[in-house]
């Protein structure tokens, strides 16, 4: 799907112009890095094909914090809104396919574009959605019960990535993921 | 100030129209609730005046997601977006006024105002940014720095919220809490 279908089908039914912004497709290859850390981000990016992960710096080495599938929207998002070096790192987990929007070139159409906002205010709730449900499962539920609700949201995650990311996702030693996992599925 | 003020000071300096959605006034007082566990969120609110308080049911009791000052737009945002029951509580810390919008008046604005969606767009913008803060602050920081960052960004919240709210929004026991507060500042 292209950045229009996705307009067309999940923000203004009724949208038939051209886009208020430019967009540029590029295919990577696997674990390319799109942002680094330190790194001020310059792009919004719509995921064609197929995953990346964003990674954050701790104490305890790098920390999964969040994964991107295909038809959704993704970047350095404090970097791009703050202007300010990134804290993460944004990487293809496997070959990807992508339509890359220049951050000026989006900023421009806001300032008059009534669809670049609907998008803009539109994909932004979504992404605070997740967030706020990511939020909520840290503070309240154990890792097990996190686990099950990602094996419920996003089965192709157990599928495709390895327990080490996972459980680096979940917050939890690779050895504690794998005995929820004989918990669970024995 | 006034959404009205808001829109000019912070969402588009060169707005001299009139607001694309109804508002009404309200005065509350401290622990009035105004969104229910279990109710569907139906408004958005915007702060005047002064603290209002987002809780949330964990096994281990009631915890403190978040806060809210002055100048700043809340609602039950996952009940709102999703239309499904709250499982937030949000109440007032302090008497507060308020200014309502009806959400079906938003959504109405939504569909053909450039202003409103730019106002939905940059106020969730904002959300989205505190919350990737608060998740990294989960994630990678201890207990005592996070303590630290809360005092940098909202000094108001050490002097008026008690310690036992303080550390359940730090998600950690009271006691942890008088123990890094003595280290701090000894």
């Amino acid at each position: 799907m292209t950045v229009l279908d996705h307009i067309k089908q999940e923000i203004d039914t009724s949208f038939d112009q051209k886009l208020p912004f430019p967009t540029r497709e590029i295919s990577i290859r696997k674990n390319t890095i799109l942002t680094n850390f330190g790194q001020t981000e310059q792009n919004v990016y719509f995921l064609k094909e197929v995953i990346v992960l964003v990674e954050i710096e701790s104490q305890k080495g790098n920390r999964i914090l969040d994964f991107f599938f295909r038809n959704s929207f993704f970047a350095s998002y404090s970097s791009l809104l703050l202007n300010r070096p990134s804290d993460v790192c944004i990487s293809a987990f496997e070959d990807c396919v992508l339509e890359v929007i220049k951050y000026k070139d989006l900023k421009e159409a806001y300032t008059h574009s009534l669809i670049a906002n609907k998008l803009g205010r539109i994909e932004t709730e979504k992404l605070y959605a997740r967030k706020v449900k990511r939020e909520k499962e840290l503070l309240t539920q154990t890792a097990e019960q996190r686990y099950a609700s990602l094996i419920s949201s996003h089965p192709e995650i157990v599928q495709k990535i390895p327990i080490k990311d996972i459980s680096m996702y979940l917050g939890i030693q690779p050895e504690s993921l794998s005995r929820i996992r004989k918990r669970l599925f024995s």
